[in-house]
């Protein structure tokens, strides 16, 4: 069996979420499957001194209209966010969970929180918000809203936040495949030619 | 006649290298002329407070073998240059005075600069180095020299590198054609797409 694609993404990443919906099929033509890691990208961030593209001056104009830009591209319907970017703790502990037991709810759920962050503006912050998309996708309200405060979900995100960090992981979207780092969501079709091809 | 593409660079930009070799073919499939406008990126890259990718921890690991990777998949031989970056003010001043008289030939200069760089691993920060490449590509080695030196061409880049960061520039390579801002080699694609296509 062929190794899978590691996805590394942060929920408030409108690249991470550009890239989320066309991994899975890019993945399937070659016969890959994807590991779906969300992660704090913030906590890589305070490693490599960067900021939020969107707060530089001059970069920020840039990333305004590119966003949108890829998002007419891609034919995706995104607005900026009222607050923008925000902390996707709670999504990616709920993520987490529901992983454990419900791994295609788990992927449902991930697609549903950037809709609603990047659709419908909904502050993907709130454990309650986070608890609302929960229930959207058929997940039991009471025990998802448990989770996102549940010491072992929260030992598994930071897990999984230092395992991004020592695979080398600073950005979202992120993809590794057999030991190849790829950047960016303008670098799916790279990725893409690279599996096809067999590398260069 | 349509509107040419603004393609701006740094010397020091190995990602700017690589679309040097490949814009003016891309431009001519869709009728466009190409304006080659190196500038000094360090000084959009102050007021963005960004930093030389090569030196964050994390991203200098991935930009290592992504710009040899990157180079392997075009087919231009790359090795990072001992110093690296390196200030490109005399290969500025050297391309402007030359581009007054002799375009082609600033060009041609342009693009021997960083062959000198990147594949031959000689110091463009010299004012020697870059007056030997000059002389290589047919210039009258005296009148170049003093012209690395003249007061008129520093002004020059000094309006050329303002005006790049007035239209919004901050990275290389950076493109501008109708209004529409491209960043990075990696995006020379989506521009081809763009004029293709008439936009989206």
């Amino acid at each position: 069996m062929a190794n899978p694609i590691d996805f590394y993404f942060d929920f408030s990443s409108p690249y991470g979420y550009l890239a989320s919906l066309r991994i899975d099929g890019i993945a399937a033509t070659h016969g890959r499957e994807v590991i779906w890691r969300p992660y704090l990208m913030g906590a890589a961030m305070k490693l490599t001194g960067s900021t939020p593209l969107i707060n530089r001056p001059l970069v920020g104009d840039y990333a305004r209209l590119d966003i949108l830009r890829s998002a007419r591209r891609y034919d995706v319907s995104i607005t900026i966010p009222s607050k923008f970017p925000v902390a996707s703790v709670a999504a990616c502990r709920g993520f987490y969970y529901l992983t454990g037991s419900e791994p295609d709810r788990a992927k449902h759920f991930a697609l549903s929180v950037y809709a609603a962050y990047f659709s419908q503006n909904r502050d993907i912050s709130s454990h309650t918000v986070v608890s609302e998309i929960a229930a959207e996708c058929g997940a039991d309200p009471t025990s998802f809203a448990a989770a996102l405060s549940d010491s072992a979900i929260k030992d598994r995100l930071r897990r999984e936040t230092d395992g991004a960090i020592e695979a080398g992981v600073f950005g979202s979207p992120y993809f590794i495949v057999d030991n190849q780092p790829f950047w960016g969501n303008d670098r799916l079709s790279e990725l893409d030619e690279w599996l096809e091809s067999g590398g260069w």
